[in-house]
């Protein structure tokens, strides 16, 4: 609330003086959670529903914004050893029936490829309509995810045990049929990557896990500004197939969390359903231990409720398409190659200066429309820094700049040189005020809870007119069965997100709803 | 012929020297080209076939090639001012019945999507097995092309002349259902690049499908080292639904044509079938321009058909996932610290370097290999050098370099520090070579053809024992109709490649086959 409180007024206070309406998203936060995250993927032309009930298209700043995230995500990777590959995006139906439980797992939400060609065909009317033809002997799924698919190609490589360990990343859009659709968060079609290894013993596989666990939450941190839980996903909430699977989850600006990445330690079940085998080193025969690990679109969802405030996203610059946006400003027709000329040479400056290791991205908005809305057009996509430059700026040697995570109203005017001298320090301000923002929310939403009825309180929602605004996330003693815990998600629509990783969370106790010894707590929340 | 000859002297002598059985593939280029080629890819370890009939695996190695080529056309196209977005996998069957010429031309190639659920059902003997369920009041094509999806998201997007030009690209997978399928050159899912854009007159769209041809050549030269040639192609070789189809082509080693690349101008062919209008500057509905083109990682397979020999691929430097190879040579196990420090640290030095505008890309092949088969392996995967370091060449100071591009013979011991200062510009050597090679092939076999007779022997074998050694490019006179062009491609197996640009094409003559006459040459191949 307090969160919401403080820029509302922030923002309010600018609106007043300027005469603008309140903010550029209506409703706010507050008012309306899931529609204010619909809005803003709309006014930041993020994404837009298809008429593929289910499938989304992603317009280029979302897609500017996807790239950044899969190229310093495809280094990370590389960075430790994997390389990537692509496999195909139809799987027999015999594949997915080897593993029960997968199949289990994916079965109610599975694309079906019957047919290889369409014929033309009058209906009664006499209009020519196209319909399927072609009938498959065996039919395809698109593929929800890879592991029979790939497994089925790495038991053809490995051979022995020098083949392993086997690191290997795909880069690719998989289907699950979804009922209930909304747009990055739960989408039939969506893009990821989807790491797939196998190692020679159950601690290198689990070693594996655990490292890209790691390096998920370093780029959620590092890189989206997120602060994310880690920890394990308890028996219920497993991947379909997986002996254990470990997950990041965030907390995001209602204070439900988000599961924004998974890594799976997949024992040999799919390896011995696959027969991804090896001759070990004494000779014999041995089955390999694989993990499964992915991130997804879901991320840039994440990122905007997370970050964004009523006046559109907030994007960190670590992954922003575009860092810096310039925008000209021209009063007079004959001042017009002037500005332009001073705006492309700052930003030929300043894409040459370096942040997070890469060239900053500058671009400059020469499109000719009207000031303002050019400006809230900005505001509302999250470029972290906005530039004015105008015949006067350019005449006192200034540049107008703003800050994405500040209010519009405070705009600074600093000496190009200065600003093009500190802008990956600005930058780097900019990337660690989101992120300690995020860690204030979720330090303040996050609490021991030690009995049902406190646990009742905390997850109904004080104000009955916004259900959507809940308690956060309840640390608390966990000894039920999984019987239990349905029944929990049931009635309260509250689930265990995961046993968390950290000292701080291993404590004696008693579970909340049993009363039986419990030596961890776990994180109960709400969840997208 | 010679071609083959030439290289196949090189490496016969070498072959007899070192011991080695000739090749590294067999058979040889002139012994069975279809053969040799799949050999190639599979010894490279570039792509495989999978259970998934005609679905290929694409490999690290050939991924790592695909990547290579994405990023650097992908900066050529943002170079253009085009932006990436992602669209629906699915398309409605009522979306491709839109454009006519269109649906008929792709009808008999779509993966049909027809349920959306899979159910457990026991069969006869008692078994479980998956049934498709959940069927689809309107079924889906997986897309084999984007046009109708992407114009209709297109059409949402377009309101004035001012949000002209729309100038947008999609990295995707596609499927055609592919009965006669081919590692990279003809499979039923590829990856490719499509771009799709709208403009206000049909003047600005015929400028940007020339521009795009421009782009493909220009990568295939520089990047592919392949010297294509561009041109026009026929209606009856047209992109259905496209007023005109511009391509290169380029010949490969056994002098058949492959088409690489295609730059369509769609007319408003597109734009009124799913109503791409805007208001124009006098305020009238007017429908868009548009055009699309795409490559595919069919250039992969082109490349492998233009650069490989008889000891496997040889990849472009410009392109190659590892430029240079270090093969530390490790004859006692005392050495292998030593060996291994000075690789990483020759592997640093080189990776600081620049080449076509990007870092060095250096690997150091430390497996625990023998020797003699590591060198065989990145012959074959054609990587464009092969550095060998061992305890006498750091005792010396010295590595001992061997170009892929030349005889595995010709090894160059090199100081140091004179590889690592000149090793830019033994790249750039490299790149040349082939380029240079290729261009002598493809001048060689083509050839001025003015009469049928001629024609005839042209593209009949010399030699019966090997029926796919033919003539090459017939430059020929013609103004023959449609049916004519079709019977000669039926009777001949022969097609119109390209009406070709470039005024030297531009004579008055008379057609081959009909007398008429005829202001211009067009290009008739054997094609892939």
């Amino acid at each position: 609330m307090q969160e919401f409180a403080n820029l509302n007024l922030e923002t309010n206070v600018w609106a007043k003086i300027m005469g603008k309406p309140q903010n550029a998203i209506s409703p706010s936060r507050q008012e309306d959670f899931p529609e204010w995250y619909q809005q803003v993927v709309r006014a930041a032309d993020l994404a837009e529903n298809s008429e593929v009930r289910g499938c989304m298209v992603i317009k280029p700043w979302g897609y500017g914004l996807w790239e950044q995230i899969q190229s310093q995500l495809d280094s990370m990777f590389k960075a430790t050893g994997h390389k990537n590959a692509y496999f195909p995006l139809l799987i027999p139906l015999s594949y997915l029936e080897k593993e029960a439980e997968h199949a289990e797992g994916f079965a109610t939400e599975c694309a079906v490829v019957t047919h290889h060609r369409l014929e033309a065909q009058k209906d009664e009317e006499g209009n020519t309509k196209l319909v399927p033809t072609g009938e498959l002997s065996e039919p395809f799924i698109i593929r929800p995810t890879s592991e029979t698919i790939i497994g089925a190609a790495f038991a053809r490589w490995i051979e022995s045990y020098r083949d392993l360990p086997l690191l290997i990343n795909q880069w690719a859009n998989v289907m699950r049929w979804e009922m209930r659709p909304r747009l990055f968060l739960r989408t039939a079609e969506f893009l990821w990557q989807e790491g797939h290894t196998v190692h020679e013993t159950s601690d290198e596989a689990w070693e594996e896990t655990e490292k890209i666990l790691d390096v998920y939450e370093k780029f959620a941190r590092e890189h989206l500004a997120i602060p994310v839980i880690t920890g394990e996903k308890t028996e219920n909430e497993r991947f379909p197939g997986a002996d254990r699977t470990l997950c990041i989850e965030a907390m995001v600006q209602d204070r439900k969390a988000i599961q924004a990445g998974t890594s799976h330690f997949l024992g040999q079940n799919f390896s011995k359903a696959s027969d991804i085998s090896f001759a070990g080193r004494d000779g014999t025969k041995q089955f390999g231990w694989t993990t499964s690990w992915g991130v997804s679109t879901r991320l840039i969802g994440t990122l905007i409720m997370a970050h964004g405030d009523d006046d559109g996203v907030r994007i960190p610059p670590m992954v922003a398409p575009t860092q810096i946006i310039i925008l000209p400003i021209i009063p007079k027709e004959e001042n017009r190659q002037a500005v332009i000329n001073a705006a492309e040479s700052l930003a030929e400056s300043l894409g040459s200066s370096n942040y997070g290791g890469l060239p900053i991205r500058v671009e400059v908005d020469k499109r000719d429309m009207q000031g303002g809305a050019k400006n809230w057009e900005w505001i509302k996509k999250g470029a972290p820094i906005r530039v004015e430059i105008g015949p006067r700026d350019i005449e006192k040697g200034n540049v107008a700049v703003t800050r994405r995570d500040r209010s519009p109203k405070e705009k600074e005017f600093i000496p190009n040189e200065e600003f093009i001298q500190g802008v990956a320090k600005l930058l780097e301000d900019i990337q660690f005020s989101l992120l300690e923002r995020a860690t204030r929310l979720k330090e303040e939403h996050m609490t021991r809870i030690d009995s049902m009825k406190e646990f009742i309180e905390f997850f109904t929602p004080s104000n009955t007119e916004k259900p959507e605004i809940h308690g956060g996330f309840a640390l608390c003693h966990w000894a039920g069965s999984n019987e239990e815990e349905e029944r929990i998600a049931k009635e309260h629509k509250v689930t265990i997100r995961c046993i968390p990783h950290g000292e701080q969370y291993a404590e004696e106790g008693t579970c909340i709803l049993t009363g039986q010894p419990s030596s961890r707590r776990v994180v109960f929340s709400k969840a997208y």
